[in-house]
């Protein structure tokens, strides 16, 4: 059982940095979004004037038994690949990561092949060489969903130690998508067609063997919203799980979370349906051309930052939207108010 | 008369760009907007590897007789006192310039009033104080019309010299989003309600003497489509004729545009008029939440990268939107192949 202690955002700070806005050298309400953002992240931090020099993009890597049935574009061996690609600096992610400033960290929650090469950098919290295919059976253990939260929330409170105050966990994980859809499609209620998508570009062919295959995992394992553990462990991933307590152990630290694409909302629901609580100390990075995402986002009342046709994962839109609220704080921090730059408000 | 030579963009660099981006460690068109932007300055810049080190940002200011016809939330005054505040470094451009590392330059092109404070880095290319009420005649002469797209190019040029790789032109003049509603109006021949719009944030009964400014304007003028320095002339404004002439010159020097909110973006429809070339070397930066803003995108063909409710002018959008281009660079640049990192690619 996970049990995590969040916070209501700070209402006294959220009112100190609406009226910091109010009056700064600009027309009220002109910075639209930057100015939501900055106020958020004043409750979140329980300050007029937030902080976010800590960031850090944590990449969850795991393997997918539902990958047997055929329903990805690309073959399993790539999620060891690409966690090899990530230690090494050469994904998208690390160029991300470099241009907004952030520390990278890969964590490795249950990839089933050998990573190639060094792998000294690689955080262990495997919980088993990956999941079973789901449409035989459920995913994982109700002891390994509950490890997988638990390993999250632990991490989360290294990252606090080390000064984290925005935190943009992402994903690695070849059939993953898979498995997002169908925790949405289990805890919205949503159909299965509508909750899945082409993943790292499957044909229309592979799209149908995919929702097959989420619908018989429903079928099989029977998975209800009231349970999020029994989602995660029914049709999840233990990277899925990761993420979801990486999410509700940063709320309970004041930090800072910022949403990724489709997989990483997933978690996101798993997480909300655990403690509402920790929605408040979410921010949508952007929204990825996959169709559940839209879906997940909206039942999770957020609005993303960012549409840029992205469906790339590893945490690369969350990464880019670090940039969005680097801005948001330099501006609230930066400017001068009216009175301090001698410049006439509006004629009211 | 203008003259500028602007180039097509490389079809070999795009085309080795784009061979590029189909190598590197992720699924084809996974990072969406991100791809085409790289691939965009590839041709802009002649080079598979495009650079975006030489960032700027060039505010340009000026003040408007049609003020006089209670268009704006605010009043004239607030032109030079917001000059002072970019030079004193407390204006939200100034925040968000150093949040994308660019440099900022300010340009009196037309202020009516002294500008409080030391102006020592002001550049001077003033056409004079203020335009005239483009209800009772022309806003400006031809003449000025002239030189002030001219001081744009020759900025242009100093700017190249410099070393720029990208610009984002903004703008600062209380009453400009008049102008540039009635520049949208006559050159996308759209009815006058639907490209005005609230500003700094003026009223219903503004909202309806600014239609009422802009229609009377019109008639008075008669400004043609055709003819993009008559609409300069009938009811521009002189930092929209700079801004206009700096896009003309920095295509011609191989420099990519930004393109920020609704008044630069009233000065792009007059530059791409004049050359249509120039919109291959424009980004759309950011849509504001003017309506007419994205009519005159539309107009031009562009897609808004951001959709963050700004509506504050001053290059604010464009910047912001400049640390997504240096993330599409980064990445472009930045990642391995899959060759280099020994990931295999999708099932074909």
């Amino acid at each position: 059982m996970i049990t995590v202690d969040i916070s209501a955002l700070d209402a006294s700070a959220i009112e100190a940095a609406t009226e910091r806005q109010n009056s700064l050298t600009k027309p009220q309400g002109s910075l639209g979004r930057l100015e939501e953002i900055a106020v958020q992240l004043a409750g979140i931090q329980a300050t007029e004037r937030p902080n976010v020099d800590g960031k850090w993009i944590v990449v969850a890597a795991a393997d997918h038994g539902v990958t047997a049935q055929g329903v990805s574009a690309f073959p399993a061996e790539v999620t060891p690949q690409m966690v090899a690609n990530f230690l090494g600096g050469g994904a998208g992610i690390n160029a991300l990561a470099k241009t907004v400033g952030a520390e990278v960290m890969i964590v490795d929650c249950g990839v089933a092949m050998e990573i190639p090469g060094p792998t000294a950098a690689l955080v262990d919290r495997s919980q088993g060489r990956g999941t079973s295919d789901f449409t035989v059976g459920p995913a994982m253990s109700l002891e390994q969903a509950d490890a997988a939260i638990k390993s999250g929330v632990e991490v989360a409170g290294e990252l606090a130690a080390k000064g984290a105050q925005l935190v943009a966990p992402g994903e690695m994980g070849i059939g993953n998508s898979t498995s997002a859809a169908a925790i949405t499609a289990a805890v919205t209620g949503s159909d299965v067609a509508t909750v899945a998508g082409r993943g790292t570009g499957i044909d229309d062919e592979g799209l149908g063997r995919k929702i097959d295959a989420i619908t018989r995992g429903l079928a099989k394992n029977q998975p209800s919203a009231e349970d999020p553990l029994g989602v995660l462990s029914a049709v999840g991933g233990f990277e899925i799980g990761f993420i979801a307590g990486l999410m509700l152990g940063a709320a309970s630290h004041r930090i800072a979370i910022v949403l990724d694409g489709y997989i990483a909302t997933s978690a996101a629901l798993l997480a909300a349906h655990m403690e509402p609580a920790v929605t408040g100390y979410m921010i949508a990075g952007h929204r990825s051309v996959e169709p559940g995402h839209a879906i997940a986002l909206a039942h999770l009342g957020l609005r993303p930052l960012l549409e840029l046709d992205m469906r790339l994962g590893e945490a690369s839109g969350a990464a880019l939207a670090m940039s969005v609220i680097d801005a948001a704080v330099n501006v609230h921090n930066g400017m001068a108010t009216f009175a301090e730059a001698s410049v006439s408000n509006r004629d009211e």
